[in-house]
């Protein structure tokens, strides 16, 4: 294929102070759970952005010093020559595809709380820190001396280690930020005050780095274009024009981290325009900024139009890190798009490195050594696989070992294929979660050796009448209705009663009468989502949960807040730290988790989000057929996320017909004089 | 000093199958936050354990399989020859006091998340993970038969290590408990269904391993007592005689770990007894068993009254790692003794190594070379320091410069020391607390040349008049009373009003007049403890907070159930994600922290927990005072948990007139070809 030249000017070098960006894609800073704990996973992973196209590749956030920690999420660190080591890794593979590597300096402030260095975190002021009951330390002017000569120590080591491009970070609350707000800002001596006296910090910083970078390497500073009240744009555009004297590069957002990083249910493609695009006229810079860009027609309008000069990306180099080359190549109907579910940053708040519900091998290009793009062909003529299932495991299984040369056999039991994503997608607000089916639909249908049998339900026989040996099970889970789950791994005999209503039902348009109960032990999105579906349809909805909060897993994918606000707003009734004991007539038990304490609430309808059950019930059967190779996948496995279903898919299609030893995991970490 | 002959009895050797420990001081599995991440830290902080006397230690959970991975949480492993390699460091350094070392191997089945390795979590059944929306795979034969496999690799490889001892693990519901138990393991094959079929996969470990050790190491085994739900006591001894035959240690306690681990607020020394007394007459084995024992007569009667062969320790040995040496010399009134404030698990919990609140050097012992019982002396005669205030960072500090020689002075404004430890000390529940202060004092008390200034309060012309040239001040800090915190970084002009009473006045004995309302913006235990006390002295309490329940952050404790608990049941209304926006007349303005709304609710007393301000007035004072040293420490530097304070005493002590480069702090984590 060839490339539209409409997006010739994707390609341009942009020139950034003394460097030149070889294209307008652009990886922002971007957490990956892998930092300075993962550095040969961190090093392949940019290596491979680069290899797909992307002109410039960033760090994460990168400590410049011991008293910014943020232990236990893992972060990037410039403290001493082992991680110059590291982070040299990581520059030779983005320079070894031609392209720029960039670093984003960090220092927490009050922020982190320094669990693993135990430095007492520093700030403006004596302030809480995010998550601990302790307290920075307010710095004095020793501290401040301090933190420069860090910064400036952190920005040699970067030139040191080959970077391009080094960030001054004062975004996202920040140490700098905290200089900078007024709210976190109290300070009296020079520092405090006015507009000027809180951008000193800022501006010194900007300064030193310039001082240090020379003509070696560009300065790029992540600014908000106003601070966390929603004011200030007026001062903080002043300031903008005032830093551009140091600065090369300009990468804004809005201080909403909600916004910038929200998940598609909140924030659709390319909002943060109106709010960045004066920074351009502004400074007289080249500017970036992000917005879940996936679409070329979008990048396109962003820069034709002048918005941003670079075309920041996060998430979407995530989803699909050959993006930029499919672009460059007229593939776009094969970019696989970011659905915004916000799994990559809920694994970084886990402490493991990111993964995605899109690319399965995101965060196993060392480990496993998965490339996102290929998969080893197999040599000579294979058997053919029939996988059962087309829903999200099945499908990528299918794709992927048809992207190997194994012929495919796809049999679904529904009229079309996608299974628990066509289902999950149909909830409000979840729409682009079907680009996980659809991306891999359409690639399928690229593929001859791949047939997809749609309303065929298969059973023993079936599968045995193909004359198929090789044989995966992707038949997904259902929600249990016996309450099962961890509130009570027993079940609850209470739950057998006609006002039960599974999560499957209902997202197959079964619907209770009101009232409804809708339970959540589970604590994802499923009980919020059907609850607020109810709800929005008129009828009267009482949440129970077993967790603290609404949806509390939620809070890792930054959705948790919006999706309680919702239900509230729809004037769902909450009941936290509660489980419900049973239902009797016109009412459910609520069971106190503290005191035990039992209380009623009328109840016609019930929806218990509890757990699932597998669906293996064909590979048990199975067990016994002879087969050469069989094998459960997917939440026919272990239900998970959707995530768990794609990556498992791709997983057992690569390790089919694979050599021993093929599927090797490596594992990085300390071996004592190792 | 020597020992009372009546304590011989705890150093006699105890014959362990076919090994023997030196004496009957046995450190228990426990937690460390250091596990596979921190060998050197691990190692060495093992090795102190020995030295101090305790004549078995072993690691904490140690994972036998990727399968098995608990990340964020630390954890220890044996998957491969580096990890034989790393924890053979620890077996030396355990063997080099002549103790032995014993290896507890884990797998965590449908409680281990598995977010590093991806793997599938693995259980009799497909259950919920812990925290995770997301499920395990029930297992099949050749899943059992592989961890059969996993569990006799490992054994392999405990032996390897230069381990003497080695765990199979059937508590704290991990896998073997999820097979034991009937609530979890609800299969139809050989491995589910009654008693003996449940137990089938606990006592082919056993075998497994005992055939793998064979005379080589001794198996121990860790079990509870009865099953979670308090039922199945007979069962259980049954199987505890019946793994006798395979079994040369019994490490027994009770499913509620709440117990097993509780914080001194709720469980106090030696509660165990009761439960596991009768194991040592049913299995014919030696036995051991926790209790957070600190008395030295309690562990003598424990022994005598042949409850236990072995006395078993965690926490204490945190706390004091020399507590069988002190016995050992008759300096019974130098152990250091737990407060039970499970600062330590907390930790663990947030990803990072343990810290003591009593003991400053735990996890520094390779990090920073830090003894608990050593710190160099000074050569040559020394000047004084000035220490003021005699809170845990006064108190450390002045006790650590005493004990290198160095002459202090000691000044409290009060007329006793022990500033905010005697305060929270006095909160119900937290009696032990005081330990900290008291320990100190009467160690101090033996020193000559730290003399205590009691009723002494210091400005700057009083601590110039001392002549006196090196200054800590360590005043402490008070609770902000303008609501500055998370909630309202610039503070609540609503609460300057006559009925706010900061924690402070408080705890000092000022008592509000009902209705009171409590304002928790921080999370840890003051607020909570404040709202029960005033509960029950009769006031009407409401508990509002920002969190997402009560005390949020004593989940990491273990004591968040039980504080909500108690407060529902002194009648204190809990309201939660919400802040108090301001007081207007008879009411206090509650915010939802979701949508907003604001509701009053009548208020007559008012309690904001919100942040603290540093009492470091002083230490600004003496700024241009010309004295050789001035550093504030403790809260006044950055307000924090007592263990902060602690360790900040502990620290500036250290570094005072230390050699350049003395305080080098070191780092372990991968460097690349490094």
């Amino acid at each position: 294929m060839t490339r539209d030249p409409r997006f010739d000017i994707l390609f341009e070098p942009v020139r950034i102070g003394p460097v030149t960006a070889p294209n307008r894609f652009y990886q922002v800073p971007h957490c990956t759970g892998m930092g300075n704990i993962h550095p040969h996973t961190l090093a392949a992973m940019r290596g491979v952005k680069a290899e797909g196209g992307w002109g410039v590749v960033n760090t994460e956030y990168c400590s410049i010093h011991p008293s910014s920690d943020d232990t236990h999420a893992p972060y990037a660190s410039l403290w001493d020559d082992g991680d110059v080591r590291n982070l040299a890794a990581m520059t030779e593979a983005v320079h070894a595809h031609g392209s720029l590597a960039g670093v984003e300096l960090w220092h927490g402030g009050q922020r982190s709380s320094n669990v693993l260095t135990r430095e007492a975190p520093l700030a403006p002021d004596s302030m809480m820190v995010e998550l601990n009951p302790w307290q920075s330390r307010r710095m004095d002017r020793q501290d401040i001396a301090n933190l420069r000569d860090w910064h400036r120590a952190a920005a040699r080591r970067a030139i040191a280690a080959g970077f391009d491009i080094v960030y001054v970070y004062a975004a996202h609350t920040y140490l700098v930020t905290q200089f900078l707000d007024a709210s976190t800002n109290r300070r009296t001596d020079e520092y405090g005050g006015d507009a000027a006296a809180r951008a000193r910090l800022y501006l010194e910083l900007l300064e030193d780095t310039r001082e240090v970078l020379g003509d070696r390497a560009a300065l790029a500073t992540r600014i908000e274009v106003y601070d966390e009240s929603g004011a200030g744009r007026e001062e903080r555009s002043a300031l903008l024009a005032r830093a551009a004297a140091f600065v090369d590069l300009f990468d804004v957002t809005v201080p909403d981290y909600g916004h910038e990083m929200g998940a598609s249910r909140f924030v659709r493609e390319a909002t943060l325009e109106d709010h960045v695009a004066h920074v351009r006229g502004l400074t007289g810079k080249p500017v970036v900024s992000v917005g879940r860009f996936t679409s070329p027609e979008t990048m396109l309008s962003q820069v034709r139009r002048g918005v941003l000069d670079l075309v920041g990306a996060a998430r979407p180099s995530i989803a699909d890190p050959f993006l930029p080359a499919k672009i460059r190549e007229g593939r776009m109907d094969d970019i696989r798009e970011c659905i915004g579910c916000n799994i990559c940053y809920a694994h970084d708040g886990l402490g493991a490195p990111i993964r995605c519900t899109q690319n399965p091998t995101m965060g196993e290009e060392w480990r496993r050594g998965w490339h996102p793009e290929k998969a080893p062909a197999v040599t000579g003529r294979a058997d053919p696989v029939l996988v059962v299932g087309a829903g999200p495991a099945g499908l990528e299984a299918a794709l992927t070992l048809g992207r190997r040369g194994i012929p495919v056999l796809l049999a679904e039991a529904a009229n079309e294929p996608g299974g628990r994503v066509t289902l999950e997608a149909s909830l409000p607000g979840l729409g682009e979660w079907a680009r996980v089916r659809d991306w891999r639909v359409h690639q399928i249908g690229k593929l001859d050796n791949v047939e997809l049998f749609p309303a065929s339900e298969m059973d023993r026989a079936a599968v045995l009448e193909t004359g198929v040996r090789h044989v995966l099970v992707a038949t997904g889970s259902l929600w249990r209705a016996d309450g099962r789950g961890r509130s009570h791994p027993t079940g609850v005999a209470g739950y057998e009663d006609p006002r039960t209503l599974t999560p499957d039902r209902i997202l197959r348009g079964a619907r209770p009468a009101g009232p409804v109960v809708v339970f959540d032990d589970e604590g994802y999105h499923i009980a919020a989502g059907i609850a607020g579906m109810l709800a929005a349809e008129g009828l009267e909805v009482t949440f129970v949960t077993a967790g603290k909060v609404a949806a509390e897993w939620t809070i890792l994918t930054t959705e948790q807040a919006g999706i309680q606000a919702g239900l509230m707003e729809r004037g769902v009734r909450i009941v936290t730290s509660t489980t419900v004991g049973g239902l009797v007539p016109g009412a459910a038990e609520l069971v106190c988790a503290f005191t035990g304490r039992v209380s009623r609430i009328a109840c016609e309808g019930f929806v218990p989000v509890t757990s699932r059950e597998p669906r293996d019930g064909l590979w048990t059967a199975l067990q016994d057929a002879g087969l050469a190779t069989l094998e459960r996948i997917g939440d026919a496995r272990a239900p998970g996320l959707i995530a768990h279903a794609v990556h498992d898919g791709h997983r057992a299609a690569r390790a089919y017909l694979a050599p021993d030893g093929e599927d090797i995991i490596r594992r990085e970490r300390v071996v004592i004089g190792g």
